[in-house]
């Protein structure tokens, strides 16, 4: 049977379908999505949970005349789906396919690109100022999740568009979960409100229940106000973004399309800034996703009957490894606590919440509060570990250096998926942590070459005095099972050589000891270091290096602006060398792009082919710069 | 006669003194600090306000025991002098002496150092955190004004405390101020609650009322519960904070010692969350800072009697001529906008603002905020400046690579009060900005080396298709008045030489030229390198440099850890050069202190004559290791 969603090439074609059509395109919607994300794997349950109220979105508003920003951006596959991109939508989170999520060079439908959490309000009173400035009159929408909400960047734009009072529609998407179940104080009240009747009509009304309140008597002004306020309080569940200068619509069912509309459309011809409360379920409409929201938040491919993975890898992930290991540490150190934001799952640090309770913080999705609370804590005698992904971490530079390096407190950063995160792309990858980490001062940057190592390194940060930040990679590893061993605050040379020294740091020391594998078939000698530590640098070492070796290699999986090979060059400068060093990492000048980390690496020449590549390259210009130098 | 302060050594002898002895050393305090800052300089007005606060608090609470955290920090003179430091507060914010703001280092008084906003209540539920897990039972207090609970960082605590229930105080020092008038929903709501009556008895009272409500009849809980909630608005005037899990106390009279001891002693004995919020008047006091808070914010030396500034330097500010040119380029462009996040005089576009109506945006404490809606504002066709002390541009790093420069949008950073900041210490300084900013894709980076050339690159900046930092010192300039010129994406060569190249940015390009001046007296003859772009570099003069020089010499005022001289080292290793350069910069491996700029500069090496001696060393030790290039 021909599907009503091939028929969609634009969003506003939507505006002429009948109720039960809608219906049928929603669950063609769900199934297409079900499909695609089974095979290639994606975000599943965020964007189940908004099929209707997207569709919705675009039958009150008119995209892309009318802007429409979706928070973190994951949920918006329908938004793809409906806005002429279905014909892609199998190439989804791939290499040149489709974003994960919205992008501006990729439709006219996304005006604001997103990834990370809590930003669409802000962006769209950006364009809604714009807007005002040029004289326009279209509508702008932000649909935030309530756990997007809790981040700190979120309230700032709430603040100052609820003064502002320009028209802005803020949709909450309120699904009880930001990846993990949702904490906070704010989402306490949500679910106060979730029990409360929909309040979307009695505006007008309740404004003449208050011009009819009497006015008698001295003080009679100021009761009045407060006897107006406390009748608002009493009809209108949502005050606290009353207070904060919002109109208030909801809570609404996210999957009845009809009373959406009624509200979106109320929403739309208000003026001034206006929330609309949506209560959805995530994972709608795939019962495995249903039952585990967390699970099926991002995933890899799965059998789309059962939810059952596919494919699943050999190893552990360094998340596990991790987490496993400070289980093993917090039973020796009662001091050893652990925080996360909103993400014990995937940091690996649930174990660590069930074997110590009151032990492990989720603190919802808010990065900075997340790394400046673990400085309260470090500043009271206790060894806090944030884990985090690299990319997220970039939210707290400033407590990582006001909070945290001014006052040279142990807090440890664990930061997980650094360097090339694979399909989430250029939103999500951690390329920039060793360079500006490194910048800190006193703060000590690690970065395992494996499990083992990860499990060595996390013991040796967390009895190190000052702060500390290990970064791993999104990756497997099979830990030998061997007891912790002490690290030493030095490199380590791994393979020794003649022609060339190669020093790797963390994810690239093992592609660099395949290189040199490859290498020696070309006759060329190379020398290997782990150099497990970019600040401080194993100075001694490096100096070392630079005089044996007329060549040197460094290699990492981060920007070659200020990172690793950066900091190299500036120890021997230091210590008065002229070096002759090449250095391989990603480029400065660009956002790596999209697909496996194995896809996305290789395009880099980070793998071992490319490590040799850039070293016999590297070696032939000083050959032929020097050709005498081949004899000493 | 005798003060009542020179008797205090510890906070806890002010529990022995009559209620008229603490109007005494209220005026004592107030007068010790008007005179300190009439003479040196400081943070004037904020301090003022919380005198009686500050009294009251170390009255209630016992200090060190309990833990006391003051938001920013400016504000704790008060709590200098009476926590052991007044036979030193002679030397506040001078090189060695006390910190304009609270330090652990400096006193066990200050259990956690602040400088920045809004940091307060996520520092303070981490040590109360830490007090639960050791089964300590002291007080947590963190003082928190109006203006940093703007700040995300301030919501995303907030938040966490709420939720989480353990004992915390916060004090809300409302004094409708940030450094500006405060802005934002929430000020407006703090207005609406100062209206109120106070509320910090009726808790118990409240209960019965509530435990009496009838509950009669089909869907009469809920009801009931609606009801109960009503008249908790009734009575209880901060129901926004209780909706977030507090307890609110307030609004209080902040110079009515009495009441603010009743106050904090309840909220002392409460348990949980509780939020007192107490009213001050910023600058009380002293009649010229009650009447021009701002101005008295942070203040140079007076005259202690009219408040009139003596010792005014010549030149302008570099924020002054950044303002009139953003006024200059307003004209020419009506897309042009800016942002402040808090600081319309600070970093001077008031006049901006004055000139052009609803083209300037201040949006509170909130720099994340800042960027991000500035990256709206782009998208949809507006060319936004965001003008920011350099320090305050930490806070938004993630809005800097995600929001700005992975979409390529055109922002322009202005980076005031970039490099050492001078009195207000290592929280305030701007060291970091070359280095992160330039690791960013996309983003032009850039520095004047006086007003004339700031005003040409503003131009330049503003037409450039992308993202761009201009960074820019607290210092004084005299622009010479000429029309606007444009400027070219390439370095300049201001002084020819043989001996050796100096490459120097910004604020360390004149300093150069002087040092090649000494070195010329010493028979040494510098080239001088204005590189003003740290990204794009101009690698065309740098490898040509390298070619013609036998040493180079990079000068910058920022950190060496992946800054200026770092880029400059990148260049020359990816175009095949065994670099012979020397870098001079701020040491990556520690924090700069506090002192006047000139002090900073020279204890840095940073004047001209650090600049020559870092060269003559820097040529020494080549013609030492090649004393056979002499001849070249």
């Amino acid at each position: 049977m021909a599907r009503l969603l091939d028929r969609i090439e634009h969003p506003g074609q939507l505006k002429g379908l009948s109720v039960s059509e809608l219906s049928s395109l929603a669950a063609e919607l769900r199934a297409t999505i079900i499909d695609t994300v089974s095979r290639h794997g994606g975000h599943l349950a965020a964007s189940l949970g908004v099929v209707e109220l997207t569709i919705a979105l675009h039958r009150v508003f008119d995209s892309p005349a009318d802007k429409l920003i979706w928070d973190v951006g994951h949920q918006a596959y329908a938004h793809k789906l409906l806005t002429g991109r279905r014909d892609r939508f199998e190439t989804l989170r791939q290499a040149d396919g489709l974003a994960g999520f919205p992008r501006r060079d990729e439709s006219v439908h996304d005006p604001f690109g997103t990834g990370h959490a809590s930003t669409s309000i802000s962006a769209a009173l950006g364009l809604a100022k714009a807007r005002d400035l040029s004289g326009g009159s279209h509508s702008v929408i932000a649909v935030i999740g309530d756990g997007a909400l809790t981040g700190g960047l979120a309230f700032e734009g709430l603040n100052h568009a609820g003064q502002d009072g320009t028209a802005l529609v803020v949709v909450l998407n309120d699904n009880r979960m930001s990846i993990a179940q949702n904490v906070g104080a704010l989402s306490r009240y949500l679910s106060r409100l979730r029990a409360h009747p929909a309040y979307y009509r009695v505006k007008t009304d309740l404004g003449h229940i208050l011009h009819r309140v009497p006015l008698i008597g001295p003080g009679a002004a100021a009761w009045a106000a407060r006897v107006k306020d406390s009748i608002k309080y009493l009809v209108v569940p949502g005050a606290l973004f009353e207070e904060l200068g919002f109109t208030y619509l909801g809570p609404l069912d996210g999957h009845d399309i009809g009373q959406l509309e009624a509200a979106l459309s109320g929403a739309r011809q208000m003026g001034g800034p206006v929330l609309v409360h949506v209560v959805t379920q995530k994972g709608k409409g795939f019962r495995p996703a249903e039952n585990q929201p967390q699970a099926f938040h991002g995933v890899g491919p799965f059998h789309v009957d059962t939810g059952e993975r596919l494919n699943l890898s050999n190893g552990l992930s360094y998340s596990q490894v991790f987490g496993d290991t400070m289980v093993e540490l917090g039973a020796r150190d009662g001091r050893l606590v652990a925080i996360t934001a909103a993400m014990p799952e995937g940091t690996g640090l649930a174990s660590f919440g069930e074997r110590f309770p009151g032990r492990l913080f989720d603190v919802g999705i808010a990065e900075g509060h997340a790394v400046c609370f673990a400085a309260g804590l470090a500043a009271a005698g206790l060894r806090p570990v944030v884990a985090i992904y690299s990319t997220f971490a970039q939210r707290a530079y400033d407590q990582l250096v006001h909070d945290v390096a001014l006052q040279g407190l142990p807090v440890v950063l664990a930061l997980d998926r650094a360097g090339l995160a694979g399909e989430d792309g250029p939103t999500h990858h951690g390329a920039f942590d060793l360079a500006f980490f490194r910048q800190i001062p006193g703060f000590t940057v690690m970065a395992p070459r494996d499990g083992d190592e990860l499990r060595d390194m996390l013991a040796a940060a967390v009895a190190l005095p000052g702060p500390v930040a290990m970064r791993y990679p999104r990756d497997r590893t099979t830990p030998s099972g061997r007891p912790l061993k002490a690290l030493p605050l030095t490199g380590e040379w791994l393979r020794d050589g003649r022609d060339l020294g190669i020093l790797a740091i963390g994810s690239m020391v093992k592609p660099s000891l395949a290189a040199a594998g490859l290498l020696e078939a070309r006759g060329i000698s190379a020398a290997v270091f782990d150099a497990r530590y970019v600040s401080p640098l194993d100075s001694g070492a490096i100096v070392g290096a630079a005089q044996r070796f007329e060549l040197l290699l460094t290699v990492e999986e981060g920007t070659l602006a200020g990172g690793f090979g950066s900091a190299v060059l500036e120890c021997l400068v230091a210590a008065g060398h002229e070096p002759r060093v090449r250095t391989l990492g990603l480029d400065p000048d660009r956002f790596a792009g999209q697909g496996t980390r194995g896809e996305l690496l290789s395009q880099a020449g980070l793998d071992s082919e490319g490590i040799a590549r850039s070293a016999i390259l590297a070696r032939d210009r000083v050959l032929q710069a020097a050709p005498g130098r081949r004899d000493r």
